[in-house]
């Protein structure tokens, strides 16, 4: 078995758990919920940066970050699956998948702001700095969302919009109709999608 | 001609420009300056996340983020020379790239501390969170530094350490003289390294 060390509303874990999925890897992986705030959490020694999620091979190798994890399935499954091998796709799969992190890491931000600061210690033009990188992302992605087989670049986008919808609300459904279809469409095609969904706390 | 939008103190700017050097493509790149701070730079349309660096293709294709930006200057050199080709290899090319890019992230982060918030808005846990990162990033560098022919690992560790001598005053020298010999057999192979140091403004 592999062991997957993430948390159930990491983003992140929840790309590699769908991606997983999609090439027929899920059984072969036991989730081990970490804490990346707990310095005690053996994640530490696993990935140096105290990230999630990190996926521990069957020869203790320890492999991160998320898109690396994708990486390595698609190169399990004979590769051209997650993440297409013809150089031009490839490209674009990549730099879309690259897009839907950036957009996470500004929406985690912002919830770290929360977490880390007391209200009088919130910085206006440091949220709004990040609420931007979001709102423009999603724009892009809006103008031209992932088409054709479900590959890395869908699975990131859909977690973007699954985590806004967890810790925000939803809001970017009112302004973005085209993409709750898309969402839609790929919640219906791939299952795990549901299955990985976190419950808000 | 490509396009890099960049800057001259970016880590991840200067990690394109040197693997753009070993691949032989620097010749065919020219770097044009972005401000990520200006609303009014073309930076947010070419990159929604207003991240920097950007290459610009020949057909106008924007790819990002620099660890995409490689890819696709290994592919660009046939494969296999930027991040190895076999499976195992590749692997840990690409989990010592995300290391390194982990670090950097952490590190930024705290500069931003200091650009975005007045003193008293400070918050030392959560600078002290992102410091702890960074240093037991350098420990898992420093007890297995990237070996080998000079891949994207290197690339990466080696823009971690001039990025800390440029913003950290190279407090790490101190305490990992392993890393100093590395990155001087690096920086001594690779004359790229010192070709894009950036003057401490």
């Amino acid at each position: 078995m592999m062991i997957l060390r993430s948390s159930p509303p990491s983003p992140f874990g929840r790309k590699v758990e769908i991606a997983a999925s999609i090439v027929g890897l899920r059984g072969e992986i036991e989730v081990v919920t970490a804490d990346p705030i707990d310095p005690n959490d053996p994640l530490r020694r696993q990935n140096p940066l105290g990230k999630i999620p990190v996926l521990i091979l069957e020869d203790e190798t320890a492999v991160f970050d998320s898109r690396v994890i994708i990486e390595y399935f698609d190169m399990r499954a004979g590769g051209n699956v997650l993440i297409p091998s013809e150089p031009h796709a490839r490209l674009e799969t990549l730099t879309a998948s690259a897009l839907a992190d950036g957009i996470l890491d500004a929406a985690i931000l912002q919830i770290y702001e929360q977490r880390f600061r007391a209200p009088e210690g919130r910085s206006q033009k440091w949220l709004s700095y990040q609420a931007e990188k979001v709102a423009r992302g999603l724009a892009a992605f809006a103008a031209g969302p992932p088409t054709g087989r479900r590959d890395a670049a869908h699975i990131g986008l859909a977690c973007v919009l699954g985590y806004l919808d967890l810790r925000f609300a939803g809001a970017w459904r009112a302004e973005h109709p085209s993409l709750v279809a898309w969402l839609d469409s790929f919640a219906a095609e791939v299952p795990a999608f549901e299955v990985t969904r976190a419950q808000k706390r």
